[in-house]
């Protein structure tokens, strides 16, 4: 037996709990918060429909892997929201232990390959984790003004702080991307789903 | 206003409804059936840890991008489960109209770009999209054996049509992978989870 198939295998199974963890945004019917796994599959699909927007010599399949792996350590560490200051002081360490505890179920380099691709969306220092970035901000927005800004409203989150957000997510996206986000943003706002203030 | 990106965000809206259409599997814990996108995601992920068992010079990320795409069509045409052969019957001609509804929301050359690729996965003559089957075969699988065939066993599936399943998909398959998937579904009849009949 291949016991270097058995970890991946492992590794594989026990991913399947990204299911089951779940996220500040709904699905854009409304009925149900979304998983990790449907916000991963999404963000890295994204990578390839929007593809010409990405800098010059952008991998975009490789801003999509970095989607597929970028919140498998919240199935140890929890999903943390955007504007929770609070857990997002605990955030670094959390997800540090649990990288480690995840992916050394692979076999050892694999182990690094792995945890590599997790630092590398998370120090945006790469055009590719740039673009994935991007994807991961644009993302729960589109949900939310789908969804009418109801866990907007139910986090007193503001215009402000979503524009403050964007704005630093999106330093490096292409200006139609940018201008499109501010213009749902404003619709957003006129149509009462982002108050200016509570 | 760039139009172009109008059309293409209208199409990331538009497959979010790949979250409620949901397969016959159970995920791993086996509380609930497993939706498309995180069968999506599952499947696109495991092109990359699987990387080693494809054929030499297969593109895994683009393999990884089939799994990404190859259910949106169910959007419009539902899942059709492996083992029903009456709504496989209908299935081409459903899911041809699906794709050209679905993909010709984007603009029009990226409309066949898209349904290329879902056309690729489908056709399994590429390298990239025989690796894609392999993975969409073995994932429900996995996910079988993890819920203790309650599925199989609903839908009255014996260990013959598995294995017969099985050939047909994993004919391009690393033998490693073909070995421990027999391994899984050997245990999986000794277990009681995978009838040699009803």
């Amino acid at each position: 037996m291949n016991l270097r198939l058995e970890k991946q295998m492992q590794f594989i199974i026990e991913i399947d709990k990204l299911k089951q963890i779940f996220r500040q945004s709904l699905i854009s019917d409304g009925s149900r918060r979304e998983n990790d796994a449907e916000h991963s599959w999404h963000t890295a699909i994204m990578c390839a429909v929007l593809e010409e927007y990405a800098p010059k010599g952008t991998d975009v399949l490789k801003s999509a892997l970095l989607m597929l792996v970028h919140d498998l350590i919240e199935i140890y560490a929890g999903d943390t929201y955007l504007y929770d200051d609070a857990s997002n002081a605990t955030k670094p360490q959390r997800e540090q232990d649990a990288a480690k505890k995840l992916f050394s179920i692979l076999p050892e380099e694999q182990c690094e390959i792995f945890k590599n691709l997790w630092e590398e969306f998370e120090a945006k220092n790469t055009n590719e984790a740039k673009f994935a970035g991007i994807m991961d901000r644009v993302q729960p927005i589109l949900l939310n003004y789908l969804t009418k800004g109801e866990r907007w409203k139910a986090h007193k989150v503001t215009k402000n702080m979503v524009l403050k957000r964007l704005e630093k997510s999106l330093e490096f996206a292409h200006k139609d991307i940018y201008a499109y986000m501010l213009k749902i943003i404003e619709e957003c706002v006129e149509k009462g789903y982002l108050p200016i203030e509570y």
